[in-house]
């Protein structure tokens, strides 16, 4: 990709989380640390959009994922600029050349998720059964267990505020790219808006792996599917439409994944077990 | 309120859970049980205004708190009936004389969510300082231990298959509601749904107390005081917006709520403190 064409982004920063006065079951006061959780209202070419509630820690790659996920620009060259503004909690995206069907395209609302009621403008579901992950793409058990590693070492807002979602992308073993946000669609959105900027390799999502703190929902396996990423690995479980729709794109989902264990819930033919690697058999 | 001018009400059931095969880290095949994921695409007069992903356990109170929280209706009692069909994954909701102002209500699109990115119909933020919670509710935290007992013992999905939010409507330690979801914005307009159908002394939110398995973020602080409940608890934690709106709408907020533990966030004075209920202190 012709670096010229990337579009420019403000590298708007603020802190992600902030100490409040508590009283414990004691009775005693304390302090402790919340994440943030601001309002961003998305403009694009002048025009609303859609307010988004975010911890804010990289919301110009917000913005860019939430337009690529919903499917609202084709290409990341399409768009010139995100300007965001914490102080009026604005991002003003430009396109180059407007979105085609703007209308009609966020008109239908409201496909939703996992949360119960997001929002995806209409016509994703359509799309689904275009989407063919690579046949041969796998995971091995010893590169799980790395990844699981990589997660627990990371250093997280959730370690000390909580109340957050983790997201990463892995290639095998190796984290690439990794984001929290109180929304676990919005962290998805963010790691879409990375890999959007990236080179060929890294934009391929065939030989990479997504990892979310949160459930596997009909949402979540879509934009998994719809980013070409073929396994999904959750520290939570799994409800039965995110199962339908992975058994039908044949996409790997493996969830409660902490520690040595897990569940493969589908495509178990991407997981390459090494029962080995497990260690002793311990009683729940 | 006169009993024939509530509306009409189906009663779709579905199974709630759903039996799957995995595969474990030793490489052995189980089954798990996954909690029910399914659209239900609400009409209102018979034209399409949203698609909710539920668990599926009381759509019909699902549509109706949710048509009550986002303000599209004003009385139950202009709600002629209700009718849920799984066959289809649709709800029809029949008015009595229409919504008003459908157009403009429905138009603003999208303030939002802890999830990241719910949909509330603009002009939520407008009402808040309408909002007056009664000055004098408190809870004892004899009865924040019961309440959380009660919690404790309640058979649920969760139990069974994980993967949903739990939502309960309290008075005291009396526990008057429960409904899980997978959306934990899906289980409070549920809540909502219910008490809209009851007598005045349930609907009167200012004796109540709200407990959610999810985190307190801004829309679920906004939600429980536009149902007029001036403490929430939560098992888990709170956001920053939550937090600010919690203050200024001086209603108690109660996080990290299990067995003995908790820590209140907000408006303090509401929680009647009996720290010798504690029990022994124990290092973490």
């Amino acid at each position: 990709m012709n670096a010229s064409l990337l579009p420019y982004l403000t590298q708007a920063r603020a802190p992600l989380v902030r100490e409040v006065g508590v009283i414990n079951e004691f009775g005693e006061q304390d302090t402790v640390s919340i994440p943030a959780e601001r309002a961003l209202t998305l403009y694009v070419d002048r025009r609303e959009l859609v307010t988004l509630m975010t911890l804010g820690a990289m919301p110009e790659l917000l913005v860019l994922g939430y337009l690529r996920n919903q499917r609202l620009v084709r290409s990341v060259t399409d768009i010139e600029s995100v300007t965001v503004d914490w102080e009026v909690h604005a991002a003003a995206l430009k396109t180059r050349s407007g979105i085609e069907d703007r209308e009609a395209r966020t008109a239908q609302r409201v496909v939703t998720t996992g949360c119960g009621q997001g929002s995806v403008f209409g016509g994703l579901m359509d799309e689904l059964d275009a989407i063919r992950l690579p046949d041969q793409a796998s995971l091995t058990q010893g590169q799980l267990y790395g990844l699981l590693n990589a997660i627990r070492l990371q250093e997280t807002t959730y370690k000390s505020a909580g109340s957050v979602h983790g997201c990463a992308l892995f290639r095998g073993e190796e984290m690439l790219m990794f984001v929290e946000d109180v929304g676990r669609h919005n962290a998805i959105d963010t790691i879409a808006g990375w890999m959007w900027l990236q080179g060929p390799e890294v934009q391929d999502g065939g030989d990479k792996v997504f990892y979310t703190t949160g459930r596997l929902t009909s949402e979540m396996v879509m934009k998994s599917a719809q980013m070409g990423i073929p396994i999904v690995v959750s520290r939570s479980g799994i409800t039965q439409m995110g199962h339908e729709l992975a058994q039908r794109l044949d996409l790997c989902t493996v969830g409660r994944a902490t520690n040595k264990r897990f569940l493969c819930y589908s495509a178990p033919q991407r997981l390459v077990l090494q029962p080995e690697l497990a260690g002793p058999r311990l009683r729940a």
